[in-house]
């Protein structure tokens, strides 16, 4: 049996089914091991010595709180995070989980600032990280969003994606307005989602949280994480329905 | 330099500033990443396949909030773990800890039922993780903990403890009325306690969070974490006082 694939809608489900009074988690906590599982994928597959300057991008939900947990555990792990937020979220979570940034002196780009400053720091960036959009994204991309997609994807910048590669369709897969991100590497959280079925790059799975009765009850067919692993890479094998 | 141990004022003033508005860090998420730690301390020591069933001793505190994630990330490793929690706190968060394994299918022996229960569950358990008392632990230690620690002491089984060994004082390391535990695996939070300086067997460091200026601050000198590991050996050098 392979993995299941999720809808935006059952993505939603299960997250909620999570944070309810009967899963009990704590949106701090998912996010605390979202964004752990994020920085490891990045840290595994780009060396810091290497590819010590990574561009955390963030956008406005909370796929940009994984990111800012992220960033955090890559300046922990040795690597020169900054973080690009243009439209910082304003849940109380995103502010503190910045906060911790700022205080291990990870630079944010000032969120007024153009574009231009996004293609100067890509100038001098090894990897980046796309936090931007998240399952539950909609179509249209809204600046400055549509033309950093277009800086970053000319940049040529690897770039890791987080659970759905920034301007593609959560289900459709396909890319919006023809500026969404190609990333070389994703990490899927919980379950992937059934836009990223044709991705070739590399796929790692993080969200080691998920019950399983949970996994029984929504059909997950989730791989096995090797030992106090926090991320699995997902083979390279043909997806098929369900 | 040698790593600094901490006084349990000094300890409790470095929680506190995490947990601080300047700190900015929830009580959600520094309990996730230090249960973390200490199931995976316990993974790195004691192999599931020899050591499988984990009896999960929680005390009524914070530490016992450890004890609880570390549960549920061992079941999560494929460990079988059992929890004993005789007086669980009356904090939120703990409740909503304590779902989350019960949600994992995680035993817990009854709260209500006789230290006879403790043996039997010992007779059938291959490794202890001691959350009982962590470094704001004051003696006498109070029933049910007393007759608990002297028949854990006795069952012979391998120890893991969190923070301070249950039963020892947390600056002058010695072990109260006779029935403090003798841990072969410690694994300190943040930093180690005054406490531990004699300790013999294998010492972890975990709680991946203080920043760089924290650290001086507090003239910490943690020593480096490898890669994106969550916990680090510290190596059997004589302690010296800083």
């Amino acid at each position: 049996m392979s993995i299941r694939y999720l809808t935006a809608r059952l993505a939603q489900q299960i997250d909620e089914e999570l944070m309810s009074a009967t899963g009990a988690f704590s949106l701090d906590q998912l996010m605390e091991l979202a964004g752990l599982a994020c920085a490891q994928t990045l840290a595994k597959v780009y060396d810091k010595e290497r590819y010590p300057r990574v561009l955390v991008c963030c956008g406005p939900g909370n796929q940009g709180g994984d990111g800012l947990v992220a960033a955090r555990h890559l300046g922990m792990f040795g690597y020169e995070p900054t973080i690009w937020m243009p439209k910082p979220g304003s849940k109380e979570i995103y502010k503190r989980l910045h906060t911790q940034c700022t205080n291990m002196k990870i630079p944010t780009i000032p969120p007024s600032s153009t574009t231009d400053s996004l293609s100067l720091a890509l100038s001098s960036t090894d990897v980046i990280l796309d936090a931007i959009f998240g399952f539950s994204f909609q179509p249209p991309i809204r600046p400055p969003f549509d033309s950093a997609l277009a800086i970053i994807s000319k940049s040529g910048v690897p770039i890791v994606s987080v659970d759905i590669p920034s301007g593609w369709d959560v289900e459709g897969g396909k890319i919006h307005e023809g500026i969404g991100l190609e990333p070389d590497v994703l990490v899927s959280l919980t379950a992937p989602k059934e836009g990223v079925r044709a991705f070739k790059g590399r796929h790692f799975l993080g969200g080691r949280f998920v019950t399983k009765a949970m996994e029984e009850k929504f059909k997950l067919n989730l791989p096995q994480y090797n030992g106090s692993d926090q991320i699995v890479e997902l083979a390279q094998v043909p997806a098929e329905k369900l």
